[in-house]
C-alpha cells in the first residue's frame, strides 16, 4: 500500500510516496511553471505523480495535496495567489486520472497538520498553528481534526491587533500580517533606513538583493544592531498579542509557531513572543499551553498532505 | 421523563423542569444569598430542585447547570466572581444527592448554547456567541458541540483589539472588554462628562443611580444626543473589529450577539457592529455568515442548561 503526499507551491512541486508505516518510498520534484498557465502546471503535477507511481511496486491507495489559496470542502481551488487556479476542480481532476481517493487542502493548513503529526502526541488534540512567512497564516486542529468552518477558518494573519493601525495587503487596517510578516518587517526596515538611521541592515539588504533574508536580520541582531533588535522586538510584540488572544479564545493543548521568519529566528523570536503573550493571556492560562517551533521546514506540506489523506481513509 | 435546567446567578437561582419535548412543566426561583456563604447558597439550590421535583409526577432523569466562573470538565467550579465557589465540586454534590446525571458549565457558554438551540437550525453547526454585558464573554459551538479547549475557551472579551490600548480589569491592555462592555461604556461617559461635555446622559445617569441603564443610553441616542451617539459608535467599532477577526478565525455558520447591552440596543448596535466588521473580515467572508441577536434574555441560561444535559444523555 502506498499513499502520496503532494505540495504544489508557487515555484516547485514536491511529491513523496510513503508506505503504510509512513516511511518514504520515493520523492520527485519539479518546477511549477505557474507563469505558463494551468495546463502546464497540471502537466507538471501529473508528471510528479506518474514518476512516483513508476518508482514503486506497491499499489497507490490515495493522494493528499496542499496548495496555496482558498480550497473548498470538495477540493476545488477557488483562488490561489501564486498559481493560475480559479474555481479549479483540482481534486476531481486528480481523482479522475488515478481513480483513488484524493484530499486537497490549503498549504498552511496541510503543513501545520503535518507539523502536529510530527511534533504532537496523543494528549495534544486541540492545536493551533501559526505560520509566519511572507504573510501570516494559521491552522486549527480540534480534537485531532483540521477545522475549516465554512472553508476559510484559520486566517490568523487577519486578526486585528491594533485598531487604527497599519494598512494590510487585504485592505483592512491593523491586521497582524501588517506587523509581523516578512513583508511587514521589510517595510519597517526600509522606512527606518529612509529616515536616515544607521544600521548594519543597509549593507545586508544590498547584499541580499531586494528582500532582506531572515538570516541577515539575525546576523545583525547578534551584532547588537539597534534597528535589528527593534524590528525583532516589534515583530514579537504583535505576534505575542495575537498568540495571547488566541490562547484566550481557544485554550488549546499545543501551539505550533512556524514559517520562514519563525524558523530563521527560532528560539529568540519564540521567547520574546511568549513574553508578550504572557501579558495578554488570562492569568494562569499560558502555562497550561505547550508551545513548539515547527520542525519540518519545507517537508511539512508534503508530510501533512500524506497524513491528511491517510486520516480520510 | 423530566430534565431540569438550572441557572445559578449572582443574585438569583432559576430552575425549570422540562418534559421530554422541551415543554416547561414547572419553574422555581430563589435568591442566591451569595453573601451568606456556600452552605446557604447550596441550600437555596437544593430547595429549587426539591420544589421542582415535588411539582412533577414524571421521574427526574438529569440536571443541567449554568454558573458564573471557571468550570472544569468534571463540573468543579474552580472560581466564580459572584458566588463563593472555589474548587467546589458542584456537579459531584448534586449528583450524589439526586442520583441522576449532572452537567455543570459556565453561564455564558450554557446560555449561548441555549440561544443556538433556540435560534439555530440543522445547517448552523459552527456557531459563535458573544455576550456583551457587564463584561464581554463568549461561547464556541463547533459541529454542534460546545468547545471548551482545556476549559476556558471562548474568552472573546480578552482578545486584544488595540495594542497600547485601554487597561482592562484582567490586568492586560487593549482587551475588547475594556472598550465594549457596560463597564467600559460607563467609564467612557463619566470621563467625557468629567471633561465638561453637555449631554442628556448627565441627568439620566443621576436618575439611574450609579450605573447608567442601557435603556437610558438608547433614549439619549434617539434624541440625537452627541455623546450617546459617540459612545454607541465607539462600542460598535470595537465589537465590529472583534467580530471581523473572529469571522476570519472561525468562518462560522452563525454568529449570535447577546447580553444586556446588545439586547437593549438591538438592531441599532448590531447594524453598526456589522458595518465595522465588514471592514475587517476577509473580502467576501462576512456575507457567508448569518448573524442574529440573542432572543431568550434571562431564560437562555436555564434553557441551555436543559439542552446541554439532554445532549449528554
Amino acid at each position: 500500500m502506498g499513499l502520496l503526499g503532494l505540495d504544489i507551491g508557487g515555484t516547485k512541486i514536491l511529491g513523496i510516496l510513503y508506505d503504510e508505516d509512513g516511511q518514504e518510498i520515493a520523492r520527485q520534484k519539479r518546477k511549477t511553471k505557474a507563469a505558463e498557465g494551468i495546463d502546464v502546471v497540471m502537466n507538471q503535477v501529473f508528471k510528479v505523480i506518474d514518476d512516483l507511481i513508476k518508482e514503486s511496486t506497491s499499489k497507490l491507495e490515495g493522494i493528499g495535496v496542499g496548495v496555496p489559496g482558498l480550497v473548498d470542502a470538495a477540493g476545488t481551488v477557488l483562488f490561489s495567489p501564486n498559481i493560475p487556479f480559479k474555481d479549479f476542480e483540482l481534486s476531481k481532476l486528480i481523482k479522475k486520472r488515478y481513480s483513488v481517493p484524493v484530499y486537497v487542502g490549503n498549504d498552511v493548513n496541510v503543513a501545520m497538520y503535518g507539523e502536529w503529526k510530527h511534533i504532537g502526541n496523543e494528549t495534544s488534540r486541540d492545536v493551533l498553528g501559526m505560520f509566519i512567512g511572507t504573510g501570516v497564516g494559521g491552522a486549527i486542529i480540534l480534537d485531532g481534526i483540521l477545522y475549516l468552518g465554512q472553508g476559510s477558518a484559520g486566517e490568523f494573519g487577519h486578526m486585528v491587533v491594533s485598531a487604527d493601525g497599519a494598512y494590510c495587503g487585504c485592505g483592512a487596517q491593523g491586521c497582524l500580517e501588517a506587523y509581523a510578516s516578512k513583508t511587514a518587517i521589510q517595510k519597517y526596515i526600509e522606512k527606518q533606513i529612509g529616515k536616515g538611521r544607521t544600521t548594519l541592515l543597509t549593507e545586508l539588504l544590498e547584499e541580499d538583493g531586494v528582500v532582506l533574508k531572515s538570516s541577515s536580520l539575525i546576523k545583525a541582531y547578534e551584532k547588537n544592531d539597534a534597528l535589528a533588535i527593534e524590528v525583532i522586538d516589534r515583530t514579537a510584540r504583535y505576534l505575542g498579542i495575537a498568540v495571547g488572544s488566541l490562547v484566550n479564545i481557544f485554550h488549546p493543548d499545543l501551539f505550533i509557531l512556524g514559517g520562514g521568519v519563525m524558523e530563521a529566528m527560532g528560539s529568540i523570536l519564540l521567547e520574546k513572543t511568549l513574553n508578550e503573550a504572557q501579558q495578554h493571556a488570562m492569568p494562569g492560562l499560558l502555562k497550561t499551553v505547550a508551545f513548539s517551533l515547527s520542525e519540518m521546514g519545507d517537508e511539512a506540506g508534503v508530510y501533512g498532505a500524506y497524513q491528511l489523506i491517510k486520516s480520510k481513509m
